[in-house]
């Protein structure tokens, strides 16, 4: 049986920024041990709602050297390392193999648009033999909404037998099930995550591991819960209390409303800076959703304070 | 009257690679030369075309250097500076404006999709803050197929006004006339040109300033004609003949059409070299660009060769 670096429930850890926009790595390191610490299986670091694409590779680098500083297993942490570059995508995966880092979450290269099978397949077969390391685990980042850019059955495939102990696994973020069904069921033993916990019921007795999911930065137990008691009775009432939280979330601007619900229920305004081209939402919109969560009677984000998970 | 930095017909520089699909310095500044041998108005490297996206912001900036050593002119350059970060766009364009580049092309950040105009504002007001130079002269990069990120004329007016001796023009990439035209008749005097040279001659007596073309590596006299004549009798028959050179080549996978077309017509195969995603033309893909071209009457690549324009 497959042995996978990852299961369950991983968060794409949100990135808080400072005042002047700088990354702020005490509250990044604060929060990853808070969600850890919320039973978080691992840190999917640097993915889309990390706001990695609004960060360079210096400064993408620089934060995982300071989270490993100070403590976080590199076991648990799966980073993105994409680019659009192969010589970056690389350096991004090298430093992260080089910490020990359980996998990485590699994007396609998203700036040109209808490439074929052909040069993605070359693309990543660069990127995996210029790394030269059997340590690299290669989670594919599937979000055509972002890129443009999907992975095919067929290139899925090829990765998989071309490269069977380093391509292990795929976040399927494009929000169609029909598509996560398919990788599945082509698939079975492949390390398939969820891009969004609507899916995580159906896509773990569908054969998956679990959800990367956005909203796991904010509801970790509350996922987990359906992680947990998938096989019981309770699983469709679980999932559908997930659901829901989901839902009331991410009818506003996804990032910032997680950056606005950290904010909130943190007691820190400081966490709801985002890096432009995202804006905040206006306070408005953010006394909307906060009163949205509080009347989710699913939801109950747990009133540890990041100082708190710090200690 | 506004002076305009650039005028008239500027190419996207293609970027040579070795077998190892390193950078080829030498070919490419033996290109360049060519190139404003053959009449290029400017060069703007790093575009689209010169799978600049495919090149980590460090080897940008390596062949800029190695560029300006050859002696090429940092007052006939225009490079592509745009990045999805902050930080990594501040640095490009330090770079370029160190060399007293004589414009730079920013890319909007094109990760995000569906962001706002104030969040775009945001960002390109914390990369001109962040350069925080006065001879930074900025082309704004619409490219809404690869970006999917538009500058709308709202954008641009909001832009121009907060910052109008630095963003000083567009180049219009989108292959929509009626977009191009809309911004020539909201901002007269702004320094737009157009992304294709089948739009030539109506920028130009839309009161726009040229074109920065793909096809520019390939045919610069024929589309320079345009621009010395268009205010002649015989402004739209030599319109109509670069239009028919431009559909041939377009009518194939443009960046590897224009590689086989230097590769062939400079007698030197290594040129047809493309970086993963993209893959080259097939052998018989290549036989069918070169003969449609041998047949079209309008098309004279100029004989000289690379090694002729360097010496």
């Amino acid at each position: 049986m497959t042995v996978h670096p990852f299961r369950g429930v991983l968060a794409p850890v949100l990135t808080p920024f400072k005042a002047d926009l700088s990354p702020d790595y005490d509250r990044f390191s604060a929060f990853c041990r808070w969600l850890l610490a919320q039973g978080a299986d691992g840190l999917a670091v640097f993915g889309t709602t990390s706001e990695a694409n609004s960060q360079s590779a210096d400064e993408r680098m620089k934060m995982l050297d300071g989270l490993i500083e100070t403590g976080v297993a590199a076991a648990k942490l799966m980073p993105g390392t994409g680019a659009c570059s192969i010589d970056e995508a690389v350096r991004l995966n090298k430093h992260a193999v080089g910490y020990g880092c359980g996998g990485v979450l590699m994007l396609p290269p998203f700036y040109y648009k209808g490439v074929t099978d052909d040069g993605l397949f070359g693309f990543f077969s660069e990127v995996i033999q210029g790394v030269g390391d059997s340590a690299l685990k290669v989670y594919l980042y599937h979000i055509p909404p972002q890129t443009g850019t999907p992975f095919s059955l067929d290139l899925i495939g090829r990765l998989i037998k071309e490269y069977p102990d380093t391509v292990v696994g795929l976040k399927d973020s494009g929000g169609d099930w029909a598509n996560t069904k398919s990788i599945l069921d082509a698939f079975p033993g492949f390390g398939t995550f969820a891009g969004s916990e609507v899916f995580l019921l159906d896509t773990l007795r569908g054969g998956g591991v679990g959800c990367i999911t956005a909203t796991g930065n904010v509801n970790p137990t509350g996922i987990r819960k359906v992680y947990e008691n998938w096989e019981t009775p309770e699983a469709d009432a679980l999932q559908a209390a997930i659901t829901k939280t989901r839902k009331i979330i991410q009818s506003r601007t996804l990032i910032p409303a997680l950056k606005t619900i950290v904010s909130h229920y943190h007691d820190d305004p400081a966490w709801a800076t985002v890096r432009p081209p995202l804006v905040p939402l206006t306070a408005e919109e953010q006394k909307g959703l906060i009163a949205d969560l509080d009347a989710d009677e699913g939801f109950s984000i747990a009133s540890a304070t990041l100082e708190d998970a710090a200690e």
